[in-house]
């Protein structure tokens, strides 16, 4: 089970009415958080969602609208009562970056550690299996994909089947296998065939590009950024290192995704929901996200 | 005359209905802000300011939330149509600082130039004269008094008792003597006595000390800040390099000025408003600041 919310939605500058772009991600009372444009820490707070739980920070690269909140998210989450050290994964470069806008918060009551990423790679993180895979966008970038991998499902008709007595079936849950009147019985004897894994996707800052359905695969949630929901905006959006709503559209189609959140919307882009028509055509299940819009995936 | 408007009130960290303490002032078409913690430039387009008209930045110290909001409100002045030179006036070390913060926006389209402050000084900029002060808080910091001083009023009683013919009268107005049947008319002779400087005070970060009052005397305008509104707050609030609201009315009825506003409020203090007293019996004309609130002084 994962929590998800997009604590903002908007794209270039934060304006009143709609925070930043960031994913806000929670699995087993632990979140991670990508992205950190300025006023992240409200957006984060008007969702109601704690800094004291803070555990990851990824940031796809250092644009002022993708990482200038940091200092403030670091000083208020010690304010919050967060200890435990934060881990943050960044673009090369980051280590120097995130040293250098730390100059205003200088004391803070915990740990940092600064992982530069460098090409596609998976880490895993409390439970969760997390890839990364650089975009193509003005300066270094990377799109993230949050997996988690879940255990096939115990089958008591299988059990029954085998004659596998009540009071031992928890040995073949935790995993181990037990002996039944002289058979071996593995836990996969008892268990149904492999569930797909819970997969979101959050892909941003980038032109279109085919890898990006293939990296996306299978997602429960894709969320993907749209500047402009019209085609005819394409050029000028390419040109900037963007995509319009269609693009995102042609990536969950492609990916086989089940539903897709589109954000980081301009800031002359008003009311995103009367722009959904080109990419419903292509990719019906596609909905505008809004701030504080949330979803638990099981 | 000059137009003031405080678009953000908060002390500490923005929240989603009060963003951080800062003071934007306009006179003849050019702008001043004190103080850029995260979210100012959202607050500023909240309250209809428009950044292309900023020309100084002062900046009081540099603890996170009252400086975090450069890169973006850079960045957002640069897009606004910005081109004209930013002049930033700041604390001893502020050049490293504000170059570290700059690192996410190397790319503006105008020049800035940092003044580091070293002790009590006066500059002028745009028609104002601007006074700097240093304060008591944990870091160097410093507050600011604006003021417009005004030529005194011509006087037609005087001018006609003296038999100056009308259309000679612009020349005295525009501070040239002339010479009426032989005798030299200068312009003192037909003015009204000096009248007073329009002033504004911006005091926050600071432990109360008298030579506030010194530095704020006669204030159209006094700007203060108060963490909370009740005495018992005092002695923690020194500790932390702060003052309560009757600390700030004490500065406005020693300096004598004529309305005072606090500001700089704790995040705990949920409604100013309801915690005046203690302030109003010391300063009867003092308000709780609010964001976005303006006046024109004059």
């Amino acid at each position: 089970m994962i929590d998800i919310c997009l604590p903002g939605t908007g794209g270039m500058k934060p304006l009143p009415n709609r925070y930043l772009t960031g994913l806000w991600a929670e699995h087993k009372g632990k979140a991670l958080l990508i992205d950190c444009g300025e006023g992240m820490q409200i957006a984060l707070a008007k969702a109601g969602l704690s800094l004291a739980r803070l555990d990851t920070l990824f940031i796809t690269h250092f644009h002022a609208d993708h990482i200038a909140g940091l200092p403030g998210l670091l000083l208020s989450a010690g304010n919050y009562g967060k200890c435990s050290p934060l881990v943050i994964y960044a673009p090369a470069g980051g280590r120097e970056i995130i040293q250098r806008l730390c100059c205003i918060c200088p004391e803070l009551p915990f740990d940092i550690s600064v992982h530069e990423i460098n090409g596609r790679e998976t880490i895993f993180r409390n439970g969760l299996e997390i890839s990364f895979m650089p975009v193509r966008h003005r300066i270094d970038c990377y799109c993230y994909s949050i997996m988690e991998r879940r255990p096939p499902v115990f089958s008591p008709e299988k059990a029954d089947r085998l004659g596998v007595p009540v009071n031992m079936r928890s040995v073949l849950h935790k995993g181990q296998s037990i002996d039944v009147n002289g058979s071996i019985i593995t836990p996969e004897m008892v268990t149904e065939s492999e569930r797909p894994p819970l997969k979101v996707t959050y892909i941003t800052d980038t032109v279109y590009f085919p890898e990006l359905s293939e990296f996306a695969e299978n997602s429960g949630l894709l969320i993907s950024e749209g500047m402009y929901g019209e085609d005819e905006f394409i050029p000028k959006m390419t040109q900037k290192g963007h995509m319009v709503f269609s693009q995102s559209a042609e990536i969950a189609a492609g990916s086989r995704s089940k539903e897709l959140w589109l954000t980081h919307f301009s800031p002359a882009l008003t009311v995103p929901e009367e722009h959904l028509e080109a990419a419903k055509a292509i990719f019906p299940n596609t909905l505008a996200g809004t701030d504080g819009m949330k979803k638990t995936i099981t």
